[in-house]
């Protein structure tokens, strides 16, 4: 076992340390560690052993989160907060989420190494539950942190059709608890994730480290575009209601208009066609848009427009068009102080001050609503994400190490103002 | 039974005959009659009755054809060719292939009841693979009368492994036979093929038959655009290579090329992403391209302009494109004097002139190799085949009835210049 106590090289002691939590898998040959299985409740364990080791208590809550806390020079004082996830999707990658977590307890480990109490607790969240690939809901860890957590997901069931209620209760946790897993006002001073980028802007610039303005909100539609199915070969073109050449119009109408604008984006990542045969015209083509961005007024605009256009040309071909709005979630801005205190911690320990949103969602999203949160991405290769080839450098991973330390060695809770 | 020789109203007759035959199904509650299924043999008994009660003599082939035959006033003579085949596609509707073959028996009761004798033979074919359901063969029937059947089709093998060779012998055919099957020259003088037209052209132009003038050639195209899949919130706009986005395009650029000529159409009816997920760039697209037209020349030409603009698509958007041409067969022309015949026999029975390509395929591409043939079309319910809604009129069958016999009474072989 690798040990954080040896800070000659933070980074690869960290790569070492995500390297032996991506041992715990419910799949042999691969990463998948989904919410509440076998393989996260070693984790747990192993997690809870390294944050003790750090100069923490550490414990297991009622909703599946580890939660470790160093104390400051006063016990019991507010507490930032830093964290993430250690669920993953399936065949993952071993840096989404177990990054935040990883560099959090190194973090304290270096301040305990070093015998500093600072003048507020550090609390150390690894969140059970971001990916939501396993049950219907996502983020239950970090907003039972919040007070949101919603007690009508306990009877949701995943696919075997085990309820979160029963798979909390084989974990060990009793949802009866989760009410009171909330942090009282005033205790959570800040919340701050890091985590990799997910996305290539960082390399694409040139940067380890970038500091989030704001997480995107999103909207997502099913659309379904029905036309008449026909012999490729008999109905002339001027009489064709082809459902798949209106669907392209409108997936480059989609395109195009997400396209005009900075921080706005929109894809089309499923499509299909019926009856979906070589020799016959699509009678109806179903596809999906999601459309992100960091500003909900520009998100909303877009979609509007998006909307516009696909039954602008529905109605010039002839064909029938439903768009059903699957999902919709504003954006969530990260507080501009912390924002600011971040950026100066990159820019102290070298790092360019990169400012980005981020494109996908996190805990983040859940912990803002209980007091000021921002988030510190590191550069991850090729932006590849939620595959096994994930890749960060150790050298970033130091970089993050050493920002996140500068970070929380000199945060001061007064320069946050609600 | 109906009685084919009460001649009061043979369109409602020729409707009854179709019933009765779509009563010979492999699957109860719907009409599949494979090649050399139990259905179809139940089929062939059937129809080699209703032959010999028209006045021919009637035997199954060694290829599982059909062939009725009604002497001219010599015996022996060269014959006139009608007819069309009996397998159907799986769930079809009960007039394509079978219209031609009832029409067929029809005309030739209609001389028997005459007794009218002509100067030469009328053969009725009754084909047994023309939709290629079962095998991965099509128009084998009528290839082996042109001497065109390729014997290492034999070894093909069903979905269940059971060989052509196989399948025949257990249908009551000798595959060894095959070969003699062929007419000899001058034994064939001309192929007349009723279908339903599969399309909706006639309905449009408000005419109960239409008269081919080529059947389209085709070219098929798969096809797979490859970009980069990505994290659809995280990666920007500007550095997308998204595979489905240059493939909305690629499809619209088909379109647009068909739409500009008459008598031409394309048609992309399948397409896939990967990996296919609401929130993923697609990283690869696959689609079909199905391009007719009844000129080669033309074919090839818009051919050419589709691979050209999908390649300059691919090439401007950072696309790798493959464009796999999976089919690739000529147009068969009519015989513009046996066409003539047809549509004078048409516009005596009070039909309209039209003249239309068929964008499907028929037994009669495989019969033009061996003497002149044409094909009357008969107007089907908004173009619609291949399905259970399959449709004609029984006026509509009644006319092609008429026609079709003022044109069998009045052939005159010495017209037809090779």
């Amino acid at each position: 076992m690798t040990g954080l106590r040896d800070n000659r090289d933070p980074g690869a002691a960290l790569m070492a340390r995500l390297d032996e939590l991506a041992a715990f898998t419910d799949e042999p040959g691969r990463l998948t560690r989904l919410f509440l299985s076998p393989s996260h409740k070693r984790a747990v364990a192993q997690v809870i052993a390294w944050m003790r080791a750090a100069g923490m208590t550490a414990t297991l809550d009622d909703v599946g989160n580890v939660r470790g806390r160093y104390e400051g020079a006063t016990p019991g004082a507010p507490a930032l907060l830093l964290g993430s996830h250690i669920d993953t999707v399936r065949d993952a990658g071993r840096y989404d989420g177990t990054l935040g977590v990883m560099l959090a307890i190194a973090v304290v480990a270096e301040l305990d190494r070093r015998g500093e109490r600072l003048p507020f607790a550090v609390d150390v969240l690894a969140f059970g539950d971001e990916e939501g690939v396993r049950f219907p809901t996502t983020l239950s860890g970090s907003r039972a942190m919040t007070g949101a957590f919603d007690p009508a997901t306990l009877a949701c069931a995943d696919g075997e059709g085990v309820t979160l209620e029963a798979a909390l209760r084989g974990f060990g946790c009793d949802p009866a608890g989760i009410r009171a897993l909330a942090y009282p006002p005033g205790a959570a001073l800040a919340y701050v994730e890091a985590h990799i980028e997910q996305g290539p802007v960082l390399q694409a610039r040139g940067a380890a480290l970038g500091v989030v303005t704001a997480i995107n909100g999103a909207t997502r539609f099913r659309v379904v575009v029905e036309g008449v199915a026909g012999h490729a070969g008999t109905v002339p073109m001027a009489i064709r209601s082809d459902a798949l050449a209106g669907a392209a119009e409108m997936i480059l109408a989609v395109e195009a208009r997400a396209r005009g604008e900075e921080d706005l984006v929109a894809t089309v990542g499923q499509v299909a066609v019926e009856p979906g045969a070589v020799n016959v015209i699509p009678g109806a083509a179903r596809f999906t848009i999601d459309m992100r961005a960091p500003d909900d007024a520009q998100r909303r605009a877009a979609v509007a427009d998006v909307e516009a256009a696909c039954r602008a040309i529905a109605e010039r071909r002839g064909l029938a068009l439903a768009m059903e709005r699957a999902h919709d979630a504003p954006a969530v801005a990260c507080d501009p102080r912390l924002v600011a205190m971040l950026a100066k911690s990159v820019a102290r320990e070298g790092g360019a001050p990169i400012r980005l949103p981020s494109g996908a969602g996190h805990d983040a999203m859940a912990m803002a609503r209980l007091c000021p949160s921002a988030m510190l991405f590191v550069r991850c290769r090729d932006g590849i994400s939620h595959n096994p080839a994930e890749a960060i450098t150790a050298e970033d991973a130091g970089a993050a190490f050493a920002a996140l330390l500068d970070f929380v060695r000199r945060f001061d809770p007064s320069a946050l103002t609600r």
